[in-house]
């Protein structure tokens, strides 16, 4: 009850400081925003220290730096990793933004901003909860160590390697994440299960140029239509994926799975009128949820080639492109199926051009017991400030970071999710219902301050 | 023999004559060199003034004007009506060009420049053959009249519709147009058969907007996977045509023609050459000529849809696009074709998405009896410049305006082509050999003079 009355009394403050972080630009995919990423780094690591947290530092990587900080003096309480990232997606196209992407604004008790919930704002959270229960208490339940990095939109390219040689540094007995969604509003839901993701870029070449369709079209071979042979051999009219083996090492669904699943009474009406589709489109025998959580995917990206100009061009090009991305499930193992991906090209490239594969970033599928205690105990945290039970749901997305905790530091992880479907991540218009901002700071406070009873030593 | 010492005597003045007409950027397709394009036009019209043509008009259409003059004094004797055009293609990639488009240069007996070879240059020998002839003899051994338009690189959309009109004013017994190539150096050729054009724009939409491929990968149609299914569909994976009915008036060659073509010693080792590809690729049962000049062709020219950037985007995009064009032969009717491809789009488009189809521009295709003694006249006047038979060949390319001249006026039309095979007409870096400029100017002078006796009325 103090706690809540500090959340409060403090909300005005604390979205002035949410406000002013989420105003750093810091999207680290694009090098001409480096200085800005690092700042959004220092920025939190400042916040850190004004709370009380120790041992705040700024480590460098190869890449952006990784935000430390700690407070270690609950004896023979439990140790609770916090992971969240600074930094941001790209903005474009930005004409499509109603207010400016690095100018926070609050309408409709929402916070619009690029990084508002995706991650900044619910990173933020668990660093005001933290406050509160030190500023209230003069300490912590828990031991608690904060890892806030610079580069999960770039696909945590330098963290594993960090987490593998700061295994002491980030040793705890839970690790929280807060960088996912719920599925409906006043709906609490912790994800046990990510998809994995392993792609290639395909590269067409034919004739040493482009050529004029009238001099020599019927008599070669054309790149785009290499390409669009190529590209159709990947998966049948039902979306079922082709490439031999790609199947091999994922596991059928329990009963169990299946039941609970159903339970969740996801509504495909729902989802067609969302996507403003008139079909669904996916493998026979399966469910939407089932298709998005439990299923491997093969997508193509992008493609492209020949004359893209208004008009007509009858140009038979010599090049053609395109990136292609499966989402993967448990047990896939994203190196092989890169290696599947490449055999099929070989197998299936048309005669008359030769094709280049580049590989892109991996990430590993994960999926956790949903049973393990730290993991019920959020659900029930969760319980207490929503008034439903919490659903216990997989996600089809990938954060590539959780598979290699998961690896590496082997302990169980807890994705806290306070988003919401619609809240634009990754896209214009970016924004995070401040209800759940309010209501997950008092689920966060109640989790640290349960977990020493949970987790018992 | 006179002729020739004039063709001599005022080859530097030609030449610089020329030099100063390519220097125009006359790009009929872009609107910024819509007063460029004019002044080709006004260029050209000047210059048959100065030669001693009269009734020279610049002649309004919707689009770019059209430029007549003619000469009409020789009793008696037959009318050429000699067809060409002022306008070129654009021009990028700049680049890639070894010296600029529009600052003609001359190195290895060749003249560099957009527009030497299709059609400034081309079209400019017939001037420069009837100034001699004037100059000589103070009078032409037949009637005279040109017809230079502004509009062919854009597809001749207003000519039709001004030869309709003025079929008077452009009556004839023989058309002559100097717009098409031999095949190999030295050996003449006069092109008795042009492809015609038909196509589309497939322009395919899924979902609102691009959704992220982990969260709805497997569950929403994906606009590229089902554009690339649509394409795949349109050509069996010998490039044998699968649009119901496509092939339905196309007619087998006769066996004089194969004898023809095969007569021809056509090298596919040389083409493979050419085009720097491992292989060629066509229908089977047909030579590499057959299938360039006499059978149809359905091309993609271009698609595209979502992420084009460097490395990975997981995005699902809700919008693709292609551009297909068919080259068509005899019979087939350009509106019927782009029916056709229309009623496979609406028949093989997946679910989940919608598809709109665009027709582009159309063009017939066009034969001509080559046994026509105009046609054979022309032969024999390379001959006599050149010392060795003219080859009666097709091409695969199209000239609209080919098909609606034989359509509208019924006359034979003669293509007698000075352009080679490597001049680079669409492309960086076009020329135009100064060694077929020259004999070029000889066969002209010669057919003009020869033509009374063949077509003694």
């Amino acid at each position: 009850m103090a706690l809540d009355q500090y959340f409060r009394d403090n909300r005005e403050r604390h979205l002035a400081e949410l406000t002013d972080w989420l105003s750093i630009p810091s999207v680290s995919s694009l090098s001409e925003h480096k200085q800005d990423t690092l700042k959004g780094g220092e920025w939190i690591a400042e916040n850190l220290r004004s709370i009380g947290m120790e041992n705040v530092q700024i480590i460098p990587t190869p890449g952006h730096p990784v935000v430390y900080g700690d407070w270690l003096h609950a004896e023979g309480a439990p140790t609770v990793l916090v992971y969240g990232h600074y930094d941001v997606q790209p903005v474009d196209p930005l004409h499509l933004w109603e207010t400016e992407p690095f100018k926070p604004a609050i309408r409709d008790n929402k916070i619009f901003a690029r990084g508002a919930t995706d991650d900044k704002g619910q990173s933020f959270m668990h660093v005001k909860a933290v406050e509160a229960l030190l500023k209230e208490n003069g300490s912590l339940p828990v031991n608690l160590k904060f890892l806030i990095e610079g580069e999960e939109e770039i696909g945590s390219v330098n963290l594993p390697k960090f987490v593998e040689e700061n295994q002491d540094l980030l040793s705890s007995d839970v690790i929280v994440i807060s960088d996912t969604g719920m599925q409906e509003k006043g709906q609490p839901a912790i994800c046990y299960g990510l998809r994995g993701l392993a792609g290639i870029q395909i590269d067409v070449k034919g004739a040493k140029g482009d050529l004029h369709s009238g001099l020599y079209g019927g008599a070669v071979q054309n790149a785009l239509h290499a390409l669009v042979s190529l590209l159709d051999s990947f998966r049948d009219e039902n979306g079922v994926i082709q490439v031999d083996r790609f199947y091999d090492k994922v596991e059928p669904l329990t009963d169990d799975e299946k039941a609970a699943y159903e339970a969740l009474n996801f509504s495909d009406e729902a989802l067609k009128k969302e996507l403003e589709v008139g079909a669904l489109f996916g493998e026979k025998g399966y469910t939407s949820l089932e298709r998005m959580w439990t299923r491997p995917t093969l997508e193509i990206n992008g493609m492209w080639g020949g004359f893209e100009g208004e008009g007509i061009k009858t140009v038979l090009p010599n090049e053609a492109h395109a990136k292609i991305t499966c989402r993967l499930v448990p047990h896939q193992d994203p190196d092989e199926i890169v290696e599947l991906l490449t055999k099929h090209v070989e197998a299936h490239t048309p005669p008359g051009v030769t094709v280049e594969v580049t590989p892109f970033d991996k990430g590993a599928p994960y999926v956790t017991p949903y049973d393990h205690p730290a993991i019920q105990a959020a659900g029930a945290s969760y319980e207490k400030v929503y008034g439903v039970p919490t659903q216990f749901i997989r996600g089809g997305g990938s954060i590539p970071i959780v598979a290699a905790f998961d690896q590496i530091l082997q302990k169980p992880i807890v994705l806290m999710g306070f988003g919401l479907p619609g809240e634009n991540f990754h896209a214009p218009n970016e924004h995070f219902h401040l209800e759940n901002f309010d209501q997950g700071l008092r689920v966060i406070a109640d989790y640290y301050s349960t977990l020493p009873e949970i987790l018992k030593k």
